[in-house]
């Protein structure tokens, strides 16, 4: 019933997280009437993504945007820079959460993006990789002279469980290993915090 | 912060109806992650919805499949099947609503789609100009023969404006004007029916 070029779009847009196929549907036919040109645009928007390269030591994506400075043009803006710190790595789950972690401008270390963490309590190819990787850093170019390690990864119990599994990982090369700080988030209230939250509240307190 | 291709795709994206700038970004990130093969599939995907044309009877999308065959090209699959009764016409306002309606197989009249309505009780010029497109081809086409018109929009307070206005558009091409029965859903139990919805469940009794 369905036009085969919509049905196309949903099958795709469907396949992607948190869209599903009745939005999915409505998006396809939505774009459609907003007319060929914007098609054209939105389509060439999709595409330009892979314009982006992937920085080979902390995996964010970024854009080479001046080819005649001679920079190493394989790493992305904050690995970089020679105004952050290579020392404190900050290992997080996703790129969204760098951005968040950035947005604080507390941060002045790098990072290491491991992609989504699964939650049968196991590293996969890509993460091992990419710990290896941090690894093979640490010791040719830092010299073992880490400083920190922070495992940035959400306090639910199946980050704390992949946290556990990537402080095993990386023991042998830093002796200062840490999460972020758990307590009431600003605006919460004491009487809604779990028991574990205001422990790690008072243990926190400053 | 965000490299140029991925803000773009977050302001592109988050212009669509229902996806907001946080699920955006995620997307973006998610399908640069694909790979550059799945990139250029899912951008092809978009730009493959040029490829339909706008029925100018019904304004559904709709694929030329067949070149060769000596049908009427300007109208879609439903439009162009001489086995539906084009004079028994459905008014809906989104594609999604012309195919909830197809899936029932109760329905062999044509339609015609006239875009969200406006919340302000107003017709848009694309609404007065497919009614009036509508209004052409009874007179012209169906030579005023036209056996009935159902409003099939949403029965909500704002449906049921704009059902009117595009009543008093109608209401001198045929003397059967209709909405879809309203009633208590399948499923549904007459303890949670609101008493607009009750009532119209005991005066449409079967």
């Amino acid at each position: 019933m369905l036009p085969e070029p919509i049905k196309k779009f949903v099958e795709a847009f469907a396949a992607l997280p948190s869209i599903g196929p009745r939005q999915a549907t409505r998006l396809a036919f939505y774009i459609k009437n907003l007319g060929d040109a914007a098609i054209k645009e939105l389509s060439q928007t999709v595409d330009n993504l892979s314009r982006l390269k992937i920085c080979s030591r902390c995996f964010f994506p970024y854009e080479i945007v001046k080819k005649s400075e001679n920079t190493n043009e394989a790493l992305c803006y904050i690995c970089s820079d020679p105004n952050r710190r290579h020392d404190i790595i900050a290992i997080v789950e996703k790129e969204t959460d760098l951005i968040s972690l950035e947005k604080t401008k507390k941060f002045n270390g790098r990072y290491l993006i491991l992609g989504d963490l699964k939650k049968n309590g196991t590293l996969d190819r890509v993460q091992k990789l990419r710990l290896n990787n941090l690894k093979s850093f640490i010791k040719q170019e830092l010299k073992n002279a880490v400083t920190e390690i922070i495992i940035a990864v959400n306090p639910t119990t199946y980050g704390d469980i992949n946290a556990n599994l990537i402080a095993q990982e990386l023991k042998d090369l830093t002796t200062k290993i840490t999460r972020l700080g758990r307590g009431i988030p600003t605006g919460g209230e004491i009487e809604f915090a779990d028991e574990d939250t205001l422990s790690s509240a008072l243990q926190n307190r400053s």
